[in-house]
C-alpha cells in the first residue's frame, strides 16, 4: 500500500484502479492511511476529479465499509429521497407519509442539522418520544408494517463516510461531485434503497448554486445508480429562501402535518408531490407522471399519508397528536417580529444569514455536540416577489420568553435584498434528470 | 484564525494576504493547525501556486519560526552555495575549499540522504572524528578563522521548514515552486548567507525533468533574492549519469581530495570551478567571470583549496589525511564488478536506481533513522555516449566482503539504456540565470 504514490497519480491527472480507490478508502477506515494523506487525495480529486470507474470504486467501498442491510424479504419497491439541503425544507416529513400510502417503502437514514442548515433527525425528535436510534429489526418491521421509516445513521453504516465527511469539512473539499456521490449513494444504497429521488437544490441558498455544477452533479447521480442497478431520478428545486413558513424543529413537523392534511404552504405541499410523483415511477407503480401524481395527491388529500405519517411516528415511539394545532409539540410563542426595514420589492434572501438566526435561537447547532431547542423557530412571511411597506411583517420570531432576539431581527432584517422594480421569482421546479420515462 | 477559510480560497485560486500565510506557518508550527489541513493546503499550492507576496510571506515566516544566524561580525561576503541534488554529487566539498581559499566565507548548513539521494553530511561523517552538530559559537569561529562550515540544522534553525519538509514528502507536494523556494532560501537566510548559488539539476536524474519547471524555479529564486535583498544565482548542470566516478560516502570523499590536488574527473572540477566562479561573483570579489575563474582555478591547483577544505575538517574535529590515497578514511573494497550486458552505446542512467542500489549497499537510507555504512558505494565507470561491449566494466560495486551484490548488479544493469547509434552527451554547463554582469 503506498498512499504517497497514489496522491501522486491522483495529482498528475491519472485514473486509479478499482484496486487502490477500494484499499485507500479501506485503508483510511482502518487508521493506516493518515488523516493528512487522505486530506491531500482529496484536494488533489477536487482538482482532478474521478472517473466512471473510480467513482463506483468510492461508492463501492464506502458503502462496504461497514454494515450493509439487505431488504430483499420485505416486498415492495424501496425507494428513498435525498435533499442537497435548504432553508426550511421538511419535505421529507409529508414526503415518506404520501410515499408509503401509495405503497413504497421508505428506508430513510437521516443527519441532524450543522451550521446554517437543519437536520430531519433534529426534527423528528421534537416529537415526544420518538426515537431516532438505527435498530435493524425494528428498521425492517417499521418498513414492512408501516412502509416507511426514518431513522439516524449507525456507527456501523457506512463508517467511512463519517471519517471522510468530517475531513472534507475541515479542508474544503466538501464542494467535489465524485465526492459527494460516494457519500451519498454509499449510505443510500447500503440503507437498502433500490432507488433514490434526489432534490437537488439550485439558486442562492443551494450548496451548489451554479446550474452547471448541479447538473453535472445530477448527472453523475444519475449514471452511478445506473452503474449500480440502481435508480436515481434527480429533480431540481429553486432554493432562494425558506421552503414554506416554517423555520425550525417543532414548528416545521407542524406545518407538515398541515400539509398532510392537505392545507400548508403551497411550495411545500408542491415540492412533496413533484417528488413523491417521481418516487412513485422509479418504484414502477404507475406507468405515467400522470397517474403517479393523482395517486400521490389523492393519499394527500384523503388523510392516508397523514395516517401512514403518524404509524410511523408511533413505530419509534413518538406521540403527536394531528387533532391539535400544535400536534401537541411544544412550540415556543412569537417574541418578536421582524419588519421590512424599508418599502421596496423583495428581490432576495440570504438563506444563510436565516438558518444561522435559527441557530442563534439555539434551535440549530454550530458544534455537534450542542444540544438544541426545538421548540424555536421562526415564521418566515414574506415571498420573493411581494411588493412590501416599511414595517410589513416579514417573520416572526419564535423564541423563550425573555431570549434575546435583537440579533436575530437586525440579522434577518440584514438578510433581505430589494428592488424598485418588480421581480418575477423563479419557479419551485426547475427541471429534472434521469426520470423514468423522460429522456 | 480560520485554516478552512484560508484553504478554501487557496483552492479557488485567490492570493492570500501575506499576514494570514504567515498566520499558517505560524499556526503549523505552534500545532494549532493540524496536519490535515496544512496538506489541503500544500495541495491546492500545487495546484494554484503562490504569487509574489504569498512566497515573500512564505519564506518570512518560516525564516522566522527559530534562530535568524546574524553573521554582520563576521568580515567579507557570505555567500554560499545550494544543488536540488543528484547521483554523485559531491560538489560542496572541493568548493567550500575553493570558495574559502578566495575570500568567501561559506556558512554551508546542510542536510542527510534520504532515499535515492545522498548528502553532505553522511559524506562528512565519513570521515573520523567529524562533528556535523550546529554549535553557534563554533559556526561563527570556523566562519571567522577557516571561511567554511559545512554543519547539519539545528533543531531551532527553520524548524517549520523541517515540519513541513516531512508533510510534503507524504503528501506528494514536494514539486511546488513556491514551496521549493520557501524551504531552500528560509534556511539559507537563516543561516546567514548574503547571497546563494544554485545548481539547479536538469536531465533524467534530476529532481526537475523538464527545462521549463527547472526554468521558472531558477527565476522564482533569483526574484525571491531580490525581494529579501540577497542575491541569488543559478547554474544549471546536466543530470543523466552519475557526477564523477564516486557514488557513496567515503569513497566521494575521497574523490573530493583528489579534485582538491587538482586531479579527480574532469567533470567534478569543472562543476566545481563554474559554481566558485559564481560565488565569487556574487561575492563581488571579481570584477569578471574570467578573473573569477582564475581565482578559482589557481585555488584548485595550488593547494590552498585543499588546505581550506582541511582547515574545515580539523575545526570539526575530523581527522583525515589528504598525503594518503583513502585518506585515512574506511573506503570498502571492490566485491563485484557490473559488466556491460550487451553491446552498443550507452544511452541512458537511471539515476534513481544508481541511488537506490547505494541504499541496498546500506550507503544510503530509506528511513530517516537508518544508520548507514559509509564505507559503501559505487565506482561509476561508464559515460554516457561511450561505446561499449558486452562484459565491459560499467561499475565496481564497493562492499563489505559477503555482502550480498547480486540485486545490485542485476539493478544496475537494468538501469542503463542503449542505442545503436552515436549519442552525444549533453553539455555538463546548461545555462545560468541572474549571474552577477550578467542578464
Amino acid at each position: 500500500m503506498n498512499p504517497r504514490e497514489w496522491i501522486e497519480r491522483k495529482k498528475r491527472g491519472e485514473a486509479l484502479p478499482a484496486s487502490e480507490i477500494a484499499a485507500l478508502v479501506r485503508g483510511f477506515s482502518a487508521g493506516e492511511v493518515p488523516d493528512y494523506q487522505m486530506a491531500a487525495f482529496l484536494m488533489a480529486t477536487w482538482f482532478r476529479g474521478m472517473d466512471r470507474d473510480e467513482t463506483r470504486a468510492l461508492v463501492d467501498a464506502m458503502m462496504h465499509s461497514g454494515q450493509v442491510v439487505d431488504l430483499a424479504d420485505v416486498p415492495g419497491p424501496k425507494i428513498d429521497k435525498h435533499s442537497t439541503g435548504g432553508i426550511g425544507d421538511k419535505v421529507s416529513l409529508p414526503l415518506v407519509g404520501v410515499a408509503a400510502a401509495c405503497g413504497l417503502r421508505v428506508p430513510m437514514v437521516s443527519g441532524r442539522g450543522l451550521g446554517h442548515t437543519g437536520g430531519t433527525l433534529d426534527k423528528l425528535e421534537s416529537i415526544p418520544g420518538y426515537d431516532t436510534r438505527f435498530d435493524a429489526a425494528r428498521y425492517r418491521q417499521t418498513l414492512r408494517t408501516v412502509g416507511a421509516t426514518i431513522v439516524g445513521q449507525s456507527a456501523d453504516l457506512v463508517p467511512a463516510d463519517r471519517a471522510l465527511y468530517a475531513l472534507r469539512d475541515v479542508t474544503a473539499t466538501v464542494d467535489c461531485i465524485p465526492l459527494i456521490v460516494g457519500s451519498i449513494l454509499s449510505k443510500k444504497f447500503a440503507s437498502g434503497a433500490e432507488g433514490v429521488v434526489m432534490d437537488v437544490k439550485v439558486g442562492s441558498g443551494a450548496f451548489m448554486r451554479d446550474a452547471a455544477s448541479a447538473r453535472a452533479l445530477a448527472d453523475a447521480l444519475v449514471d452511478m445508480g445506473q452503474v449500480f442497478g440502481r435508480e436515481v431520478s434527480v429533480l431540481f428545486s429553486r432554493m432562494d429562501e425558506p421552503l414554506g413558513i416554517a423555520v425550525g424543529n417543532a414548528v416545521e413537523v407542524v406545518e407538515s402535518v398541515e400539509v398532510l392534511r392537505g392545507g400548508g404552504p403551497e411550495d411545500v405541499r408542491t415540492l412533496t408531490l413533484e417528488l413523491a410523483t417521481d418516487m412513485l415511477l422509479l418504484g414502477r407503480l404507475h406507468p405515467t407522471a400522470a397517474a403517479a401524481r393523482a395517486a400521490a395527491e389523492a393519499a394527500l388529500d384523503d388523510g392516508r399519508g397523514l395516517e401512514k405519517f403518524c404509524a410511523m411516528v408511533r413505530a419509534h415511539g413518538g406521540r403527536l397528536d394531528p387533532t391539535r394545532a400544535d400536534c401537541g409539540l411544544e412550540v415556543a410563542t412569537v417574541q418578536a417580529v421582524v419588519g421590512a426595514p424599508r418599502s421596496g420589492v423583495l428581490a432576495a434572501v440570504d438563506g444563510y444569514a436565516v438558518g444561522l438566526s435559527v441557530v442563534d435561537l439555539k434551535g440549530g447547532r454550530q458544534r455537534k455536540d450542542e444540544v438544541i431547542d426545538a421548540a424555536t423557530g421562526l415564521r418566515w412571511r414574506a415571498r420573493i416577489g411581494q411588493s412590501l411597506r416599511a414595517g410589513d411583517v416579514v417573520a416572526e420570531i419564535l423564541a423563550r420568553p425573555g431570549q434575546d432576539t435583537s440579533r436575530v431581527v437586525q440579522r434577518l432584517q440584514d438578510a433581505l435584498g430589494w428592488s424598485e422594480t418588480a421581480v418575477v421569482p423563479a419557479a419551485l421546479i426547475q427541471g429534472r434528470v434521469g426520470r423514468r420515462g423522460e429522456g
